[in-house]
């Protein structure tokens, strides 16, 4: 039981599981925007209700646009859409999350739906089955509503529960002891001050400033604003000149952003939050002792608007990028809600955040113009940030939480490579180390605390499951290690979560595509060179293809096979990624021999087999053991900012000062990249340990 | 013609005078608080209307009240009201200004209204005299709405123009060349900034900022808000990278508020606002020269609430700060409209602002807590404010426009005070200076360069026409001047703006008693000497007074006069500030000998005599060449503060560094007020020039 947050006067025991306040009956149903909620502007629950509401405006405003219902089963959400809405639109208008990789093109074949009831209109798709075609799947984008319709999702539609290290006590372990003077950026401190006579009249603010320069606090550069002004008297007379304040630590200036009267110790949380392309990791921590508390992660809901960032700046220009940025907040104020429910927790206790991410997911998360990242000379609006409040970007937190966004350098090396830094220490230490982070794009950089050199090359989606035909991401059901017989060249496999395999992520291919090169299946040119009749071989559609797994083994009854193409798009990947380093070494004067270490980050690198990744020429060919895998830097970087003014700041003098190489009109890199599209490379000295049958 | 504001694609020749903002047919129509306007909340129309609004909720909420409609004549003002509402809360719903000193007490009898016709039920008073009352006349506090109601506010009720020195070319050529280096808080920084390229790739902002550091911006103490990070990247663009930022000066650090495409100068005004507690005065200042374009005043819509600051609190204890702030806030804009007329100007070109007043006006402007101020020990809640945007606060200009408001050291001496000081010099010299404000309050500083001491001492409303019978303030119509033939007793007076006379204010007081000390029709201990049946003596009820000027010299027509009553106020008043005086200097160890000049301030002072003002005992014996009269310092330090940082500087320095003596609980003041209570003292000996028969 709670008092209803619209009106204090009445208990309920409904908690609004999305925004965690208590809600009467009267407040449950009207959903009023105005009087519902006051967290609306970071609900999505309020969001899908807005849209709805708009909808049926614009319907009672052009009163030839009829709306037809679309029901998503299995979890029975309805939405009400104009006639020739695509079933994708009605998706993300339900706040249904289904893959859509290519941001609603028809061309990646992931957002397939089986139509139960109703009446469609489907564009013709070779991207589909026969035995699909006749179980009723169609692409969500492709197809139009022209009546009421119920859907289904498809189990290999269902977004699932991303695998992402670093949960719980694992991390807290990992993580302990790794800062030791926390220092919040918002911090609240409890004083006790004098009460006034006629001999000391000084005002309340001034009273309130002689205690917070007690405590150490620089006056001189304090800000105070109108609403605590308005406040003051009352609050500071109500427990006897007993009070605490909020001051926000800012890069310059402190600023009180909040008093409240008595003294006593509130609980007090923060958020580190890695905003990825892909998915999105929250990590709740007790900012009395840094201890990771609780922590979640899911899939970013913008995916519906593409894989990869120039589709979701596409996405911005076209449909605004307040739409976008609303997708993220949605997905992060969800993983926030899960993580304070684990704890029993309260939104408002947070009251520090700190978010990690690309250049673009920064832009969009805070609704700032990314459209000239994607154009020449790409450049960002903003490299580094000041403190905001998680108020006015819509996280869910105190409304005057700190907000700490990790500066990025550069259009295509962002915020989360500099937390990675943070979290490598690299700039702080004396070896040479080549540092990567393969997503869709694949940043690199090289240096040491002397200096820092970094780049960005195009790695695509490949290695994140998008342009192969059954590759997905590190998903339940995705094959993530692979060996192959040589005698037989029968398959053993391990999928995530130890269920039947659904396709194939990033790591799966690289152990598969290394271990078909080492057992002759394929040849230096990623050609398939053994018998095409061979029971594992098939053809698909017109391209050559290996069955990994048959029908029978897998939920969706088809077989996951990986074709010529599938292998062409994994080498385009791998040729980059090598080519960036190959390059950025030349620009600083050195070779792969003189370094003293190579870092590994990223989403797909957390199941990466090291020698695999050599076999197919993706990691250069040295000492295995200079190599070490990172986990999510990102996530752990913020979570080490979240707690340190001096990490901040160590973020803010490596976005400054990291020099950014340009690839995109770069011959050599261009030279080099057509040299690295052979398996594992044309040089093959470079490879020496890896023997080609 | 213009473009409406709320429909762009409309063209209209409507230019609402309240707003300065082009409204098409349909918005003029609807007043629809929501599209109607977008600077409603500062617009006197809006609230009016928005009050109806309520009034008519409340009305259909309850259907037993019923409401009324008041007209008020001459200017035919319509009001509906809830039935048993006072005339006076009409009046104040309905915007039209009346006179009411004592709050609705029914204590000051300056309400007057005559009722034409309709039904009401006035309280019995004995404020109104029977020829009064015989015309119809009732006090509107006193009187409550039956029924529809058409009343006319009588001449003397009407409130007229204030005699406001410091007009146009004279206070143009007065402050001529005041301020040298003109240093606004808002600063317009025109940039033209490299293109990016890919081998010059920072960011729009780092771009931005290092144009900025070239200009001698100190960036590393920059701060910028989301919503200039937003725009950034569009408008930067716009124009070939050529821009223009606004950036605001704070205390500590600096603040980029907007960036508009194109470096071309743009218009800037400024504002110097002097709220006090009777009158506001607006100078409309060109921020490229300083020159003073335009300059209005007002009265106080406040005084509806009484005509001291103890009432003002009271009432915004009872109503509600907010309602204080919204009447302020009427005047003030008013003002500047009235201001931006007279040149053509527009609002917007309006972005620096300096607002001078005592500490309560401060306060309730900016609906800061002020009930703290009146009770022991008088707390203002701030002293000293931070640099604030005009649109937060409500004031009419550039909603970014930068606003200072003068520091005030203590409950009782505001921020008027620290500006006279900035005018007067004093803190800056060498010779040791008394400054004297007397309003309601009289405040005063002892001091030099050295050192500064303040006090404050409540003088009462006389000198400002309050609880006098026909005490008045320096409006048209006032006996402003008087001299007294000995041999015939018969006066002769001046009135300001040489009309019939209405009534006395404080400059006419304080000669018209000097005259009758020195012509023996009182004595010094302020009761009438001469014979009762001289035709200039008349019984005023229980009191014996003076016939300054005859009914039929009135537009009234009823004889004003001056009751041993009023002389007792006035003998209160005058008291006070010199008990203050003798305290002060008493404290400092100096006596009136070791003064090297007088400073007066004030809205009385500005005709005070200063002869007569020694006659009476209110300014001390001492050379008249020492007194010099300052205008209206108060607007005179905002002009300065407005133009120069270093004033502003200053402003904040005195306001830290003056010590303030308390006198409420003070026995030294209360024996020398005791001793002050004789024309012009009990110690002859201190007033050796005055000669009393």
């Amino acid at each position: 039981m709670g008092k209803c947050a619209n009106h204090p006067d009445r208990e309920t025991s409904f908690l609004c599981s999305k925004c965690n306040i208590y809600m009467c009956e009267e407040c449950q149903k009207c959903r009023d925007p105005e009087i519902f909620c006051k967290f609306r502007s970071s609900c999505p629950i309020w969001f899908i209700d807005k849209r709805q509401k708009d909808w049926d405006r614009e319907t009672r405003a052009e009163e030839d646009v009829k709306t037809f219902k679309v029901i998503f089963k299995p979890e029975d959400r309805e939405i009400s859409v104009p006639e020739e809405s695509t079933l994708l639109d009605a998706a993300v208008a339900a706040d249904v999350h289904i893959n859509a990789s290519c941001n609603g093109k028809g061309a990646c074949g992931k957002c397939k739906l089986i139509i139960e009831s109703g009446n469609i209109k489907s564009e013709p798709t070779t991207l589909l089955s026969n035995q699909e075609k006749a179980k009723n799947y169609i692409l969500a984008c492709q197809t139009k509503v022209l009546g009421d319709v119920t859907v289904k999702i498809p189990e290999e539609t269902i977004a699932r529960k991303l695998k992402v290290v670093g949960m719980g006590q694992e991390a807290t372990d990992r993580f302990k002891g790794l800062v030791k003077d926390i220092q919040p950026m918002l911090m609240e401190i409890p004083l006790e001050l004098e009460p006034p006579t006629l001999d000391d009249s000084v005002s309340d603010l001034d009273r309130l400033n002689r205690g917070l320069k007690k405590t150490g606090c620089d006056v001189d550069r304090l800000n105070v604003g109108i609403k605590v002004m308005r406040e003051l008297a009352t609050v500071m007379r109500e427990d006897n000149w007993k009070v605490t304040v909020s001051v926000v630590r800012k890069k310059c200036s402190y600023e009180i952003l909040d008093i409240r009267s008595g003294n006593g110790q509130e609980k007090s949380l923060g958020l580190a939050i890695d905003v990825g392309t892909t998915s999105i990791v929250v990590y709740l921590v007790d900012m009395t002792d840094g201890a990771i508390i609780a922590a979640t992660s899911g899939h970013n809901r913008q995916s519906a608007c593409g894989d990869d960032v120039i589709n979701r700046i596409v996405c911005a220009e076209k449909d605004g990028v307040a739409k976008l940025s609303r997708m993220a907040l949605a997905t992060i104020n969800n993983l926030i809600n899960e993580a304070l429910a684990t704890v029993d927790g309260n939104f408002k206790d947070i009251k520090n955040v700190v978010i990690s991410g690309n250049t673009t997911m920064t832009h969009l998360l805070l609704k700032i113009e990314p459209r000239y990242i994607r154009r020449e000379p790409y450049i960002p609006s903003v490299s580094e940030f000041p403190i905001l409040k998680a108020g006015e970007i819509g996280i869910k937190a105190n409304p005057i939480a700190a907000v700490f966004i990790m500066p990025g350098p550069a259009g295509y090396v962002g915020g989360d490579i500099v937390s990675g830094m943070i979290y490598s220490g690299l700039h702080r230490e004396e070896p040479l180390t080549l540092f990567i982070d393969v997503g869709t794009n694949g940043e690199i950089v090289l240096g040491n605390k002397e200096w820092l050199m970094t780049a960005s090359c195009s790695a695509g989606p490949a290695f994140e499951g998008g342009g192969v035909r059954w590759g997905m991401r590190a998903e339940e059901g995705a094959i993530e290690k692979v060996s192959i017989d040589p005698e037989t060249l029968e398959p053993t496999f391990s999928t995530v979560g130890d269920v039947s395999p659904r396709g194939i992520c990033g790591s799966g291919m690289i152990d598969l595509i290394s271990e078909m090169l080492l057992t002759g299946i394929i040849g230096q040119d990623g050609k398939y060179k053994i018998d095409q009749n061979h029971y594992r071989m098939k053809q698909n559609g017109k391209d050559l293809a290996y069955i990994i797994a048959f029908a029978d083994e897998t939920p969706m009854e088809e077989d996951i096979v990986f074709t010529e193409i599938d292998i062409h798009s994994l080498t385009l990947s791998k040729g980059a990624v090598y080519a960036g380093f190959m390059v950025l070494l030349e620009q600083a004067g050195l070779d792969f021999s003189m370094i003293d270490r190579m870092l590994i980050t990223g989403g797909f690198g957390q199941y990466l087999n090291v020698e695999k990744a050599i076999t197919i020429g993706l990691l250069p060919d040295i000492d295995h053991n200079k190599f070490k895998y990172l986990g999510n830097s990102s996530i752990a970087g913020a979570y080490m900012a979240l707690l340190s003014d001096d990490y901040r700041n160590e973020a803010r003098l490596i976005s400054n000062n990291m020099t950014y190489i340009d690839f995109s009109s770069n011959n050599r890199f261009m030279d080099e990249f057509t040299s690295a599209l052979f398996l594992p490379h044309t040089n093959l000295k470079a490879f020496p340990s890896v023997k080609i049958i």
